[in-house]
């Protein structure tokens, strides 16, 4: 839908006069949620310490403000009266705005499901539990944070019944991330991934840190800070900063901003942050060329088509011998490493190494979406109402056993390693395994119709054709599509894992001819 | 005025429900504009370049929201009704509100007896003027802004009838940089320092740059971030970035950021960039001290009283010989300069060095006035009609001559050189010598009461006694006096330029005395 705009001719403009009324608060809508990202960009990296206090309450006032626009009366209606308006004129882009208006009343008619007490309930417990949850985990007593773990889980039940559903609570939950998606589909989706990946974890290898010294974050930022361009992010509207937790964020169309944490120790984690967050923002940058915009279609899709969006830029390509083979040098040069203390194969192994751990934001290809796996299958089971927030650890830690053959020392390092369910974001987990799992029947299907892609990046350091595709089947469709429907135009089949599983034992096998070779 | 807050117990609040609900919408704007202030610092800090006209228009959304809210009718009839309601309930703080709200009216009206065709005309024209002016400039073709200039002179002229005045046209427009002031008062108070200053240019000196290297930014940026501490700004409500033109502003209560400039041939420009910066920043979080805020008397006096705290610690306390023992060493240390390099007695001329130029924003302690007092005399003459846009390069050149003895070479370094008339902002020169004025009277004042203050920079880097005097006596204050009023409360005598006069002759025998010293 790159040529949305050819549907808002003249014409267009002056018989849809409620149209083009609806589109203006559209757009004032979306500018004030650009503002809100810039304070909130500004808050993790700028401001001094004591702002933080007052910095809360200008965040709160303008998404009260940005609320009210949106979820307010006079925004639905004028919204209806568009619509109605689109069915009654038989105009040029009749079919794509009728599309948009589902998208936007998608959106609009869940939102106003929700009670305003449970909504306001709902954000002063996760906001107390944030601090519960940290201060929990640090002295590692999963008991301090179960009584407003289970307050969470009531919430997040009482949200589901308030949603409605079809099958079970889990998927009206489910919904606010990757609309249209089901848990029995990804049962099935996962089923096969997780038998599959079990056997691998045995293949995979540990691989010792290789780096011989520190070095320095002025060399890692001078290196990081060419890489987005490299891939094709240009630096007119995008720039990197450091953070405690590295993201992307869209400030407007032409305002794309990156972070990266830098490890003393290990390069490589900055730079794998930076092909990350590329991977995201190179989507918002193809969503915004989408002419004709802002408007409910010129947005991504779900959670997990923007996921795989980061991980194919990270994986498929970053963890790929071909790009190594033109940025070792590079990496060496910048980073002051001479050749003889750090082989290219060691560096490979050491990027595409993998082992069962403890950690999911510490682990490897292979084995993170077993750990999201296991987070999904017991989620679902609390909010379906077949398991206790006090038998989580129990559950977890057996779980840990079943698939990592792994005894879980403490629950700091199990069950109450993540942040996700003190926020109440159940449903959120899953789509990091949908990114890996749409990254790969991309990049597979890319492949096919490019051979000459590895050779472009090896001889010229030229991903233009790989850019050039994701931006004509994923990015310039906005959220046209549902996550299945962009995954079936893009790549001919329907969503399946089969091509994670087929890329990560290819890699397992590459890593066995380069160590070697 | 500093414990405001104690004219607000839960009884005020109680019996006063109107003041209350006026103070709740009143902090919202204020919030508002909090927010708007991080957006401009973003644009010019950290906006990536293709950001700007998205930029622009999210600026210029959350601006009309702003002006929407505050220039309203429904906020106009709340203050009515919360001023009537202090008037009826003899309360504690009665009188204290009584002044909050003249302030809050005096603002209020005036900008209500602007029609809004003349407030868009008058946008419009500006905006368009600022190209041209530097296009004009340049090319040094004068001819080519004029007709835009004049536009913009009968513009201003048209302002200054809806707003009103008593004497002239020029005095309307006064007012809204330095509200209370009227332009026969300030020609009192600069005849006296015209007359004592023309003679003083003689006796200056023009030293050239000692600099023997250039100094790399990031030593310059180590020297110039530890500053703001030593003068009492805290690192965990301020910071510093670096910007093409030096600033400062106010982003909330605890978030104050200035920025500075790097020359790599002269280290004391960024230096007293910041100096300048900090004292501005320190005056905002002085007002920000004062408790039960914020409200219409938490703000600054005048653009006169705001500049009297940027160039005190600029120049009073900057441009000491005391300061300068105590930073010397760390001056030379941080720089990487020895001591045989660059001795105590060059580098103090430098930095007290005095000449007739061209260039205002380049000029010195003595001759900055004058600059300043040229251009008040010329911009008064034209608001009041006196004198026409065709006819300023002539009689530039020819007040260029009699007060500095200069012939102009040419209108870029004469009538071409400043940026504020292509805004339209007639009445704004005069509060940058206004703001000498009364730094060199409160520096006077404060010194007589605290005559250990130059052994405590310089033996302990101390400067609370005076940062302490200031808060007292000039940033508590907020807004609940006028700039003369203020000004006498804390010296004891009504603004007089003889302080400035003394000080600048002081100085010039000072430095006498360190050359043959």
């Amino acid at each position: 839908m790159k040529e949305y705009e050819n549907l808002f001719t003249e014409q267009i403009h002056r018989e849809l006069k409620s149209f083009t009324e609806y589109r203006i608060a559209y757009q004032e809508i979306w500018t004030l949620r650009n503002v809100l990202s810039v304070l909130q960009w500004d808050s993790e990296i700028i401001l001094p310490e004591d702002g933080r206090e007052e910095r809360g309450s200008q965040i709160g006032l303008l998404s009260g403000l940005i609320h009210s626009k949106y979820a307010g009366e006079s925004f639905y209606k004028l919204a209806e009266k568009a619509r109605e308006e689109n069915e009654q004129k038989n105009l040029p882009g009749q079919a794509e705005r009728k599309i948009e208006f589902e998208r936007l009343f998608q959106d609009l008619d869940r939102s106003r499901r929700l009670p305003q007490e449970l909504v306001e309930e709902f954000s002063v417990t996760t906001s107390k539990a944030h601090s519960i949850w940290a201060k929990a985990k640090k002295e590692n007593r999963f008991a301090d944070f179960a009584q407003i773990l289970s307050k969470i889980v009531e919430l997040s039940k009482e949200q589901a019944e308030c949603y409605g559903y079809q099958t079970e609570a889990y998927d009206a939950l489910l919904e606010s991330y990757e609309p249209g998606e089901r848990a029995k589909d990804l049962d099935k989706l996962f089923f096969n991934l997780k038998n599959s990946l079990k056997p691998l974890i045995a293949k995979g290898k540990k691989v010792a840190n290789p780096f011989l010294k520190e070095i320095p974050v002025f060399l890692q930022n001078k290196l990081g800070e060419a890489l987005p361009g490299i891939l094709g992010l240009s630096s007119g509207i995008s720039r990197l900063d450091a953070s405690e937790h590295p993201f992307s964020t869209s400030l407007g169309s032409k305002d794309k901003r990156i972070t990266t944490r830098y490890d003393l120790k290990d390069p490589l984690s900055s730079i794998f942050s930076i092909l990350h967050e590329t991977g995201h923002s190179l989507y918002e940058v193809g969503i915004s060329e989408i002419d004709g915009g802002p408007s409910p279609l010129h947005d991504s899709v779900s959670l997990g088509i923007h996921e795989s969006q980061s991980r194919l830029w990270e994986n498929q390509v970053g963890r790929s011998k071909e790009f190594w083979e033109m940025y070792y040098p590079i990496f060496l040069d910048t980073l002051n490493i001479k050749e003889s203390e750090l082989s290219f194969s060691k560096l490979f192994s050491y990027i595409n190494q993998s082992a069962a751990s403890l950690i999911r934001v510490e682990a490897d290809q292979i084995t993170y979406n077993l750990h999201i796996i296991l987070r999904f299958e017991i989620e679902r089971e609390l909010i379906n109402g077949r398991i206790q927030v006090r038998e989580l650890p129990e559950v977890w830690n057996s779980k840990m056993k079943e698939i990592f053959g792994i005894t879980v020392p403490s629950d700091k390092e199990g069950v109450l390693q993540d942040v996700h369910w003190s926020g109440g974001a159940f449903g959120y987990f899953p789509t990091y395994t949908l990114g890996n799992i749409y990254s790969a029947q991309l990049f597979q299907t890319f492949s096919k119709e490019n051979s000459n892609f590895q050779s472009e990046i090896k001889q010229r350091k030229d991903f233009s054709s790989l850019l050039n595709w994701l931006k004509r089947n994923v990015h310039w469709k906005g959220k046209f599509y549902s996550a299945k429907d962009l995954i079936r135009s893009a790549t001919g089949s329907d969503p399946d894992s089969s091509y994670l599983i087929q890329y990560l034992e290819k890699k397992l096998i590459e890593l066995e001819s380069t160590d070697h070779g």
